[in-house]
């Protein structure tokens, strides 16, 4: 039987370019064509020589490209929803990894965001956390795939909203200049990142609604205070969580939540010493190290992730392996 | 007149040498003997090319180093106290840069450190956080120069503190490896740092009661939440401050709080945008950004210094500048 | 039948521990025991989290492990020719990783390194850079894998010294900090490396020999001229070749002696613009662009690896799949 | 008597805004206008913190500006020549940082650059490589500042020039980022630079002429080899120059000449030891270390400059100062 055939639409970009890679060696899926709106030509083994994937980047024609069975649009927010409600019309299974799709409220998207093109597909779509929604996403034609930062701390908090337990929560989160994207800004410019740490996006980046709506879902509804701050790696993302608990929890109690919320999964492992992003660096792997304070009772959680893996691109052929019902581990094995 | 001499104990770790570096090109000190107990003989400016100091590191002599005017002394804790003790004894003004005179209760003192050889000293000593204690150090013949993750965290909470606002309060803190001092461990290996970012004594740090201690004299008598994490940088430190307030505060006032409370200091900066830690690189200054979260309320105050320089040596000249009468920003202007 | 057997002794080093790592995940071979001199009973997942390998690291104790039918020695040079004598006198097909076999004249060894335990194994040893050596290695029992600049500076000269080009030669090698191993030093500290480059062993560097000798064997009989650098970053090598040859050589016809002497290699890529180190991050593979300047005919040859992959651990298993008869690529495919 | 007041055009760049800190901070220059091409009305300040200069961006109109005694034009090449044409004609004095002025030679110039619009103040100007050519700039009204590449080498060269030494050399050269500038760009994007190496315009860089140029005016005319590589660091440059030389000689003998070209410079350090480009960071200095290869009769010659400072603008202050008849180390002590 013929393997399913993945189109990636936005290939040229980070997140792209390493779901063209991952699919290029993945055992049951087959690489369809890569499209890109920027490198139409260029081969993207150019663009990226340590991805080994030796094809050459096209326009999207989806006249041409859209008898695909699923598709991975790596598109910016606004940009993808069309391309993605395309896709869907022409009966291919798509991972969108923009954030058009996450927010469940059309309101809360157009306040963050912009102007939806294709609100009717909201309704449709499942959210990609693959560990706290695997069922939905099995079954679903569309999979929002999640922000980066979500994916760190909601599986770092999630045992915790389950439980009931979370009353406040503050989220330190750090992350790789990856996270920002292939453009080339003053932003990521190597001379302001490296020797370099600083918060950004104080009070105001757009995955806090996202952390938001699958907290409450979990039984969090609680507003949650969110930092990112960037840091001087390309790969990698540290959710530092701190949550004030609304009865008191011990130690080891915390940390018993947390093996038995997790403890069949193939890609969250929990510790029992702080993780570092390099312990997880290039896999599909969640590293969560849990802590009770004495002096304060507040529950610490800290999640390390790669933020383009499970961040994003692998975590998106997690999802697309269920979709497909393929095993769920294949071609990102850690 | 003479110009002071003044002796750094301790010369060939970064902070000494830092000390000595900026003792060396200080227009109104005079940079007294250099002493090491590691690398007694060598030159420091063959350890530490680049701060320039051409002078032989000496075995510590009290009878022949002990007629100076001042010291710093720059030994691990535990260490400091019985040298603090033979200094002062001799008539030097000190500034120590150990811990063992940051705690004034003896038993949280011995909890968290080792038992102290000096305990009668420790009333005498003036904690060093200079813009927060100006007048005590400059009549004080021993100084206890702060840790550097309390210099950042005490700059950015006092104004909240004095006015009686924190009510909970979370201090998510990033160093440099510098931080861990000059020793070469599996922690400061460039292989284990590149690349990575991880907590690390979580709930264990330190430096935790003395931003406690501190942190109630100022008028918050509230246990904080204190997590370090270790960054691929050098030098540089950032206090990221999540604080719960007791009442509302509105953005502006905050804002307002903090100018009014540093408008006249020459080494704190309040800046309407986020800082990096490279604003403040190899200075005296403490950046400072501040931010309540509409959606939740909490106030956020970020506080960027360098580790070594006002988290340690240079504030530790900027003391020694008070004790002797001299300019506060002699030697270490911006 | 029963997949063959591999000990790594010395599993707690970079080299050590990548290799138990590539064995672990080999498809034809099994990995043995894990032996260690400094961290006997620790899992080596703990000392090295990414590599996702579950196993204790035991003391070396030949009557309960030299059954293997196998062993990669990653010991430092001199206390390795021991550890393969005894293992060849058990029958175990041997890769050292140490310098200890790799010079052919015993004099030149005990010149640069130390007096030798083992000579008499000297004369048994195949020298493993695999593409050049392929069917001596396939037929030995014993393989002294070369070193790290000696793999990348080989492959970059030896099309030309095979020609009999090479007149006189240059080679400037930059190296990640990964290449002076997992001690803990000054020269590796985070905060000497970072933001710095600078040669080291200037005109000493014990690969010289080797680099001479092998080139002499390839037709090059000229002492090279060898400096290596130190740079802020962890796995990476980059040999910079500088050839005065003996005729004229034109560009083209140099990209075609490089593409003759290459095509059919599996883990050598000749490109047509400068490689970066990073373009071969944790492969087996060397990837190589020849320029000749047309102001001075000087024949410019530049190669990039992975110091710790294709200079180490990876061209270890391609060593050792080749004297187990098994595909050259097994285990270490890009 | 007035301080001569000093322009900088262009101060928006890297090298432009260090001008213009050390001219704020400079002891006997006042720091005129500042000017820039793409952030006219954007403090400098908010630009480069850590300069901490708070002036206003200017368009440049040299009917307001032009009455500065000397100017710093820190412009891309070709758009330099007729601003620095313009600020002559008013009779203020000129550092140009870009190439417009350094190749004696039109026709050389206009093949490596573009077409030259004023070709006759070429033979005005001086080559600014200060310990070289002291005595002309001191008298000159426009100051070629040298490339960052050619300063570095033909400091490290000089001396062997002058003895008539050099046969052939090849200069293998590392470079920090900001050495591209400030420019974002897929090669200055963190991600591309981070833990990489690469050379870069293998044989086509255009410091080569420039080289070449002063080369045979020391006494070598030979073409050089010159190929630079870029490092993940973000200031600094090493010159690694490999000499053939025309006679035998000893490494005692070498250093000798060293030390004796460069025994009254306060700029320049001959050392002992290899040299890092931390040793010079942020200062003026150039660390230089000479070796003969024993085996190969080969002088090798490495230097250290920060390509900003001595590479750039602290080089243009020094020159400033020789050419209005200050001190010549005035501003920049290390």
């Amino acid at each position: 039987m013929a393997r399913p055939r993945v189109l990636v639409a936005g290939a040229s970009g980070y997140a792209g370019a390493l779901a063209a890679r991952l699919l290029a060696r993945h055992p049951e899926l087959e690489l369809g064509p890569l499209t890109s709106r920027s490198d139409v030509g260029r081969r993207l083994s150019d663009l990226y020589p340590h991805h080994r994937v030796d094809a050459v980047l096209e326009e999207l024609d989806l006249d041409r490209h859209g008898d695909v069975d699923a598709a991975i649009v790596a598109y910016p927010h606004g940009a993808a929803a069309p391309v993605v409600a395309a896709l869907r019309e022409r009966g291919a299974k798509v991972v969108d990894l923009s954030a058009d799709f996450r927010l469940r409220d059309l309101a809360t998207y157009e306040a963050w965001y912009v102007p939806h093109t294709a609100p009717g597909l909201i309704g449709e779509a499942a959210y990609g956390l693959t560990e706290l929604n695997r069922e939905r996403i099995a079954g679903a034609d569309l999979v929002a795939n999640p922000g980066c930062f979500p994916t760190a701390a909601l599986l770092a908090l999630a045992p915790l909203a389950r439980a009931g337990l979370i009353a406040d929560v503050v989220i330190d989160a750090k992350t790789g200049v990856s996270g920002a994207g292939r453009a080339a800004t003053q932003t990521t410019h190597f001379v302001s990142v490296t020797e370099n740490v600083a918060p950004y996006k104080v009070g105001e980046h757009r995955h806090t609604p996202e952390i938001d709506q699958e907290l409450a879902a979990l039984g969090a509804p609680v507003p949650v205070t969110f930092v990112p701050h960037l840091l001087p790696i390309d790969e990698g993302e540290l959710a530092s969580c701190y949550v004030t608990t609304s009865e008191p929890v011990a130690d080891g109690a915390l940390r018993e939540l947390y093996r038995e919320a997790y403890g069949d999964e193939a890609f969250v492992e929990i510790v029992g010493s702080p993780p570092g992003v390099r312990d997880v660096r290039e896999t599909n792997l969640c590293r969560i190290f849990t802590r009770v304070e004495p002096r304060t009772g507040r529950a610490m959680v800290f999640a390390a992730i790669d933020n383009l893996w499970k961040g994003t691109s692998s975590q998106a052929i997690q999802n697309l392996n269920l979709m497909l019902g393929l095993p769920e581990t294949a071609g990102i094995e850690p």
